[in-house]
């Protein structure tokens, strides 16, 4: 018999959305109490007047206090369920892409809370973001071993979701052995992705189509990438014809992946490399009245909460607005933002300001989002984070 | 001297973000009384203060009773402005796109309120949807043929925005001759286009990078087009692979469209066509009991003004619920919407209720806008109007 997690009165109008999280304030704590719960436990979630309603994990200590892994009340998140999921992703993603490099597992999108799962081939790198996700790391490993037999399984437990989790920071090779980067391809273009020392998994796949869009309009074209991590942008922007590209960041060792990825392609001659913060990097290019036809920014999630929105956007406004006076007199700017707390209307704001503080017109062609293999779920508007705009900049 | 049109204290703030357009009750009708003005002229507007801002043509009947068509306000808008604007846009457009079929002039997103220009190589359809746009249609023909020189100009002058700028409705060949549909192609497809007697310009070219992301996921399958028009979605869909079509209009002529269409690809054996009411062709596939891998709901705008919201979203709610029906076990739903007045976080909670109403899982893997041709203008949130979703609808 399951223990329940009896939710108040009304509680339950989020789960009957499709919604897959409870906050602590919506448990009926006096029927229930969350501190009777074995942190990670799987529970069974009652509306107020006993209904079930499906099979949640529970944190007694996270304000997200449960996550639901199934709307029937019958089973529970184990190996078995696991693999159905992982078919289920996979079925997916083998239908959106012709190779095996991709995200098969993105958390609450693809109804597995917590858990993330890239594909690099035969090296799949995992994070368990959650309390609940890390109690089932065997099972997620006998699963993923069912369903893909993989040579080498990474789990980059890193995130800063876990500490929210009070979960430990840690990176381990639990199947097989790595040493050094792994090889994968996107857009045509090959990568060596560090994946043990790397950002997040190691690669973003989420911008594949935002990039894509992209290549096709570089031919020719100087590029300025700022925030260029391994080269994801600049180093496919020179494989689709750019004449010369500039990847700017403030870690060395991406830097020097950069310089891998473009010689791996053929390309070193015309993916140069400069260090540092990419403000002061922005100011100095312009000091020295270096121009660009066209400038990617792909920065960091300036807004990591609710309450830091207003800072945040001054950021990306601060960002976008020097990064347009490197455009040419007809250049286009590539504008990005991760942050799920910035709206993508208010995206368009930040471009808008920066197009007026120049006087220069602006033209937003491209309104990217997330790949298909980073499922938004259609209940719940945190799994849609990523947003990426396109804009023609140009005097009249 | 040109005539100044002076706005109230503040009523400057709107211009100075970006914004084109000026509403009756933001003049100062006691310095400039609207009525003095010649409908469609072009006037000086000035803020409350005097500076001047920039040059707007005035329509005193109309709620925006003028639109900037430069914040010069030293120049006018005529045969040599049109000139360089359609120049502006011609160079974004073939830097887009490889061949002469696209948006050469979108409104105020080129700069060029109330203006639409169309190409299908040679022959371009016009649309000349304000009082002021309409003054200028001779000089408008005069630079479309020195920058373009087409073979043939339409004037399509029957958009429902005429009606509120109290212009008549007319179409008028008044370049050349045409008789019958012409020729253009799309994603690698070609069609028939009615120019004269179809829908707005006689195609849709918004849509062309929601129905290339389409093409890439339909070999195989079986597809139902809804509101399908001349077949812009169907037959690309069979052209790239899609094992069945059926095409479902409302409009005889424009299924006869569909299969000439069709047959000009050599796909008419995999295309079907269906004369009906999308509502109640959808209760009727229903009722015989048929099923399709894809679904493409692609209606006109249900929400033509704000007051028709909440109508409008019940119906594209009941819309969305009948198709899922017809959705096999691991479907695939093409929402759209081309009304301005539907925000894009609504038509995710328009598909977010269908699934729950199916008691099925959605996923929503592409989030797609506008093509690059109808640039976004991001001080005028007006001209971002179109959206289309990619939703994976499974059982888990």
């Amino acid at each position: 018999m399951t223990q329940a997690l009896r939710l108040k009165k009304n509680a339950d109008r989020r789960l009957k959305a499709g919604h897959l999280w409870l906050y602590s304030n919506e448990i009926d704590t006096d029927a229930t109490p969350l501190k009777d719960f074995e942190p990670g436990a799987q529970a069974l979630v009652e509306a107020a007047g006993g209904k079930p309603l499906g099979i949640a994990y529970v944190n007694p200590h996270s304000l997200i206090c449960a996550r639901v892994v199934s709307r029937d009340p019958s089973v529970r998140l184990d190996r078995s369920l696991l693999v159905h999921r992982f078919n289920q992703a996979l079925a997916l993603r083998e239908r959106l892409y012709a190779k095996p490099f991709y995200r098969l597992v993105h958390g609450e999108g693809d109804l597995l809370p917590g858990l993330v799962v890239d594909r690099f081939d035969d090296v799949v790198v995992v994070q368990l973001n959650t309390l609940g996700m890390e109690r089932l790391g065997e099972e997620v490993v006998a699963a993923l071993d069912k369903v893909l037999a993989p040579r080498v399984i990474v789990f980059k437990n890193d995130s800063s979701g876990r500490r929210q989790e009070r979960l430990e920071a840690s990176v381990e090779v639990v199947k097989g052995s790595l040493d050094g980067p792994v090889l994968m391809e996107e857009n045509g273009v090959r990568f060596a992705v560090p994946v043990l020392d790397g950002q997040k998994t190691g690669w973003f796949y989420d911008h594949r189509p935002n990039r894509a869009w992209l290549n096709a309009l570089v031919p020719g074209k100087r590029v300025l990438d700022v925030f260029s991590y391994v080269g994801g942008w600049g180093v496919q922007a020179a494989a689709h014809g750019a004449s010369e590209v500039l990847c700017v960041d403030a870690s060395v060792p991406a830097l020097e992946r950069v310089s891998e990825n473009a010689a791996l392609n053929g390309l070193h001659e015309r993916v140069a490399v400069g260090e540092g913060d990419a403000f002061e990097a922005l100011s100095a290019l312009r000091a020295e009245g270096e121009r660009f036809d066209v400038v990617i920014l792909d920065p960091p999630a300036f807004i990591k909460k609710r309450k830091d929105i207003a800072s945040g956007e001054r950021a990306y406004s601060r960002l976008n607005r020097e990064a347009m006076r490197l455009l040419g007199r007809d250049g286009l700017l590539l504008s990005a933002s991760c942050s799920m707390h910035l709206a993508p209307e208010r995206l368009v704001e930040v471009v808008r300001g920066a197009v007026r503080h120049q006087d220069r017109h602006g033209q937003v062609i491209f309104q990217g989002h997330q790949a298909g293999d980073h499922p938004v779920h259609p209940a719940i508007p945190e799994t849609a984070y990523l947003k990426a705009l396109g804009v023609r900049v140009f005097r009249d």
